[in-house]
């Protein structure tokens, strides 16, 4: 008989189970941290070495290439949240490689099912030098003035492979990374593009990491400028060409989901931290009575616990259909109409998610009072931190919004931008 | 492998199968009749006729007492959800007695666990008694100027059993109901009181059904006031004693829970019947463009879709948890802090619920334009049905922030009322 | 010095006064039939037969030609809020004729200036015995699959005059109206059209007021469809002809500001009867406590009296800066920008007064209980009367948002439609 | 006759036309430093030097007493609106030593009323004081643990005048203050308390000012700390004695209204600051189109317009309320009734005014994109600043809507804490 459990979101894997537990006992170092990393600005290396020691950063490794195993989108999901309730910034750049090293996972058994071994053992490479705490991976895609699907850094074919020229933003983690690999364009010879991502080793001549990221929040997660200049490839470090260029279209789901799902649970793990914060709070003595016996903050309180359990549920439930989803197609291409059902799902959970958090922590505030509003309490950092929800990929709120609907009403999915 | 199924909420058990495809054949035929119900504020025995000939009235019922077998609260939740696209007065109606059923079966087991026999032959009987086809169930728990847990109406013991007085209003499906069973409160002989439920045969002298449902809407639920007079039951016709009077704990969530959930899950099914008009509304040409084709459009779509999926997450995500308190908790009582705990998720789950519907109505008539004005048009009608969900018990939405505000902060959960 | 008046909109002018007066005790007889009259869905002759006896219906007419004199569009729309309280159908069809006469005294204002005798003389005698009481007039706009910058109702040239054809939408009075003056296009002659205003007199052949006003609220306005079959007028019957066909431009501020603030603003006088409903509610006693006394409680009254500080305070000044607008422009036309400028004012206030008298009404509705979910309770026609304002012309939500940022971008308001 | 002047809030006498031409030319200076002394979290010494020389700060001083006689709530209102357009820390700073000077004035004229000459002669004083640039005033009010009308730093009476001892938080402007005027507690006694005013010069022994503001935003308010350990002030440097210990009554309108308008309106100020800097984000190009012409963008503009619309007629509407009120009050106490009819005026505005200002930020925010994100971007800062509204006295949010609602509702308006 299974016992009460509560109504967090748990692991439903052994090596989930065992990711998660690692995700806690990071976080309580990490939130130690976190006021004053905020406060300086400087990336964590500290926490990255210590991730990277404990085989947290190997998560979505196979077994066979000595990670932890953690095979389910959802349990890397709910890992993710548990290691942002001690510090958003570090979990929301961990993120980018273990997420990116479960789409490596992904690539390699369709490789293998396609039978191109020589891909294959690039990708099993890959993935052994990350268990091994070799390699952290970096997966740039935003640049100023266009969108996810319209990449301007380019990869012009030479005589023996490529040569990049382009500027990233938000290339998040990009201070302790190895490789890094971003989107880019590749000429179709027609006067068009096709997509690709693009692998560079950090010692890249041309490779330069800006050291520009001083932003409102999530100041621990390295998102850093980084530009490429006439940076040099051979031609196996080319991946992923695709004939999608300018449109959202089928590989947005197919791609993008595993990245996503666990970056949206952060923005759960921030409110779910300021939750805790207000609960604290409210057992305070104020004037007569104590916080918590008032009607209007139990009242709050409440608004809080009912955020956080509509973006559990919602969570949870797009999470399994995206497991559901990936086994369904380890082998096959999805259909382009089945994965716009499902990446609007991911959407609607996020836009969610995005704004009910924002709304967790300004009441969160509200609860704790005026000493929320000083640099020291750690509201004032979540509060800083949990407003880049609505930034993150790949649409501004109101663009999932069109898309959201469009899909909703049997439409082309692509913007009208 | 699984298929893509889409992000309906769909049943997990074969019984819960056959119930979600009697419900949509119900549903469908039942959304023919409901502008001329709703317009002339009759009660819809024609769908009760035809809802006991189908054996969708016995859902509940275990296939040894001759009923359908849905054990899940969870997939009686998803039929009668599908049930209310079609009407959900009829839908609110039929749970009524449905869900009373599944409560009886509870009973049941529980009797048998402790050895009651007695017992255990009434709620047997009672429940072939449905199967056949001969019994609906009502359920009036409401009365005016007091709450859930304190009831007026009275059952004053005699010498050979009871008498009961008392009013009680919203007594949903009374209109062709045979048994009553009305929360009373007992005499405790020390000043106080005692809650149960009590038996009445319609045909007891002194229970009156006054002839005055005319609401807003929810038009063919008829849930009409009934006045009980002096009327004597026999002391076996009262059930499940407790000490409970005045006193929100434990047995809202043992006793409410499987009432409350499918009741919730009519709303999604006014919500979802909404989306459908708004889709098909958007299709039509207004001016040189299709509505369809107009991003505000499109954007009021999203808005819809992010509601339904707020509310499926939800509602599938607390009736999974119910289902597993009600295993667990088949021959023990609960932990009152694990009932509250659950109860706060349904009540969290009732309060986004009843809400987003309304949005999604709101969102839907603008999309329908002027015409959804017209008492006509569906919409009118689920603008109007969809606004009982605050209502609905055991809280009002202020009430429900008090009480899981209350339960978050380790409180007492009694409101201060 | 001035004395302490409270907060309710209050004229400024002494017809203003007198109006008001008038607007107050009509309201208080309407309320007492309101019930009646919605539960039957009969136009309210009686109550226009009282409006017409105490020249409530000539009052912005000038004093010279028989009316109330009530020089302010302020002072207009504080006496329809006011009428609305107590009957909101009923207020939305008088504005139609009351407003109506506002413009044509702007007109015959504009006509003098412009030395247009002929023009005057016709405006002033239908001043003159509008003020007799003799003709109510109805100002039917809307259209089914068009919008009102783009009228498909055509008046074809003839020999002697004009053919009219074509049917409009919510032609609110028309049960007892005199005179229509639908919007019309004209052949330009050039394959497009101009548009214009045309008089029909109600007995003129082909004209026929379709019994079909059967709404989801406000059941007392009347709002019929009105046919025109080849319906012949005298070429003077034409009015106001424009070559703006199709284009959101100046016309909008100059011709329908003055019908549409007081329309406004009766969404307000249905909030503050709400608001008195659920004040008067919340000093029963339900429980051991008065509801008042509840925290709660008095947080939802709280909101309700933000919402009406709120429409009041936008009602107030943008009344003002309307009838700054038209001292300024009696006799010259305005300059679009400014004309935009304004219109966009008025449509924050329209936007904001709709959805806030909506959101008003629904918490009077959880004051008040589960009584107010019954026909016979006031708060019950008032949420359905209430769902009218975000239909009203011209703009739906969405479009108005486009509108508003469209002026406010710099851009060509015309919507993308 | 009038010309068209646009919508946003203008000033309504001459000397407030001066104020306001001096707000928007420090405004524009300050927004060019407003990043750095953000970034840096210091005083601005340098524009409070350049407020002094100019004479705004002695805008509230009549001009008999050398000021510039801005004599209408209303208009210094709109004045620190235009500041808080450049630096919004600047301007609560500011408005904390203007509006300390306005009440200054009602208490002089008030002493002449009533023929107390001594204080009438002291006030004089240091209004000339005031605008001779000698004396800038801080009026600490806010203590931990305990709300307004209660505080605990306590005047103990001495055989000379008496001794103070207590802490004050947000004591704004602090840092560059020659007088405090911290609210005390006088024991009345009877094991009861009197509260007071104390005017104490910073040079007093036992006054230290704590450097401690380092807050999340409005970092140029030098908010600090302010400690006062036996400080011995002579008899004379006690104003305003009341029986008021511990009541939300009559005083708060009386008393805190100057100071309360003018800084809700500094919040004005920052989302009129965050939509000029979205309407210039929404010109540039984005991926194939400019940002302004898509509707999406529009939609948000709109409602960031929808907003300041509500802000300012709520604001100009209460403020003009607030006028009538101190001038019929000039010599005479108000009605209780009538000073918490206002109040609660002013505290519907607030509430709403903080409120949407935030909205108005984050949807700026959303129109800029990622760029907004950078620390560098102002809204970044506007973001931060904007949340300090819903923690300024005297109400948070709850306790707002608490207070609102009893007003309501007929009650004694204490709040229960």
């Amino acid at each position: 008989m299974t016992e009460f459990t509560g109504f967090d979101l748990l692991p439903t894997t052994p090596a989930g189970r065992d990711f998660v537990v690692l995700a806690e006992n990071h976080a309580k170092q990490f939130a130690e941290r976190a006021t004053e990393y905020d406060a300086r600005g400087v990336f964590p290396f500290e926490s990255f070495k210590e991730m990277r020691e404990s085989g947290f950063l190997s998560a979505s490794v196979p077994h066979e290439y000595g990670g932890l195993g953690v095979g389910l989108l959802h349990d890397l999901m709910v890992g993710m949240s548990r290691l942002a309730r001690g510090d958003a910034g570090t979990a929301v750049a961990a993120n980018m490689h273990i997420a990116g090293a479960a789409v490596i996972v992904q690539m390699l058994r369709r490789s293998k099912a396609d039978g191109d071994t020589v891909m294959a053992d690039v990708l099993a490479g890959l993935l052994s030098r990350v268990s091994a705490g070799e390699v952290l991976m970096c997966f740039p895609a935003t640049e100023r003035g266009t969108d996810l699907t319209s990449p301007r850094m380019e990869a012009t074919p030479t005589a023996d492979g490529y040569v990049l020229n382009g500027r990233k933003i938000f290339g998040t983690m990009a201070p302790v990374a190895h490789l890094f690999f971003p989107t880019v364009r590749i000429p179709n010879g027609k006067g068009g593009y096709r997509t690709a991502s693009a692998m560079v080793p950090r010692d890249t001549p041309g490779l330069q990491i800006v050291d520009n990221w001083d932003a409102l929040g999530m100041r621990t997660s390295g998102s850093n400028d980084i530009t490429f200049t006439d940076c040099a490839i051979p031609a196996g470090n080319i991946f992923a060409v695709r004939d999608n260029y300018g449109t959202t279209g089928q590989w947005f789901a197919s791609f993008t989901l595993t990245a996503h799902l666990p970056l949206i649970a952060t923005y759960l793990g921030i409110s779910e931290a300021a939750r805790d914060l207000a609960i604290a709070a409210a057992h305070a003595v104020k004037g007569r009575k104590r916080l918590a016996d008032r009607v209007p903050i139990q009242q709050l309180v409440a608004e809080i616990d009912i955020d956080l359990c509509t973006c559990r549920a919602m969570l949870q439930r797009t999470a399994r259909a995206a497991d559901e989803f990936i086994a369904r197609h380890q082998t096959v291409d999805p259909d382009p109409a089945e994965s716009n059902a499902l990446m609007k799902e991911v959407q609607c959970t996020k836009y969610v998610v995005n704004r009910r958090a924002i709304e967790v922590v300004d009441r969160a505030m509200t609860v704790c009072g005026g000493a929320a509003y000083m640099n020291q309490h750690p509201v004032a950092r979540l509060y800083r931190d949990v407003r880049a929800g609505p930034f993150m990929q790949p649409f501004a709120p109101y663009e999932a919004l069109e898309y959201i609907g469009k899909v909703a009403l049997g439409l082309d999915p692509n913007l009208d931008r």
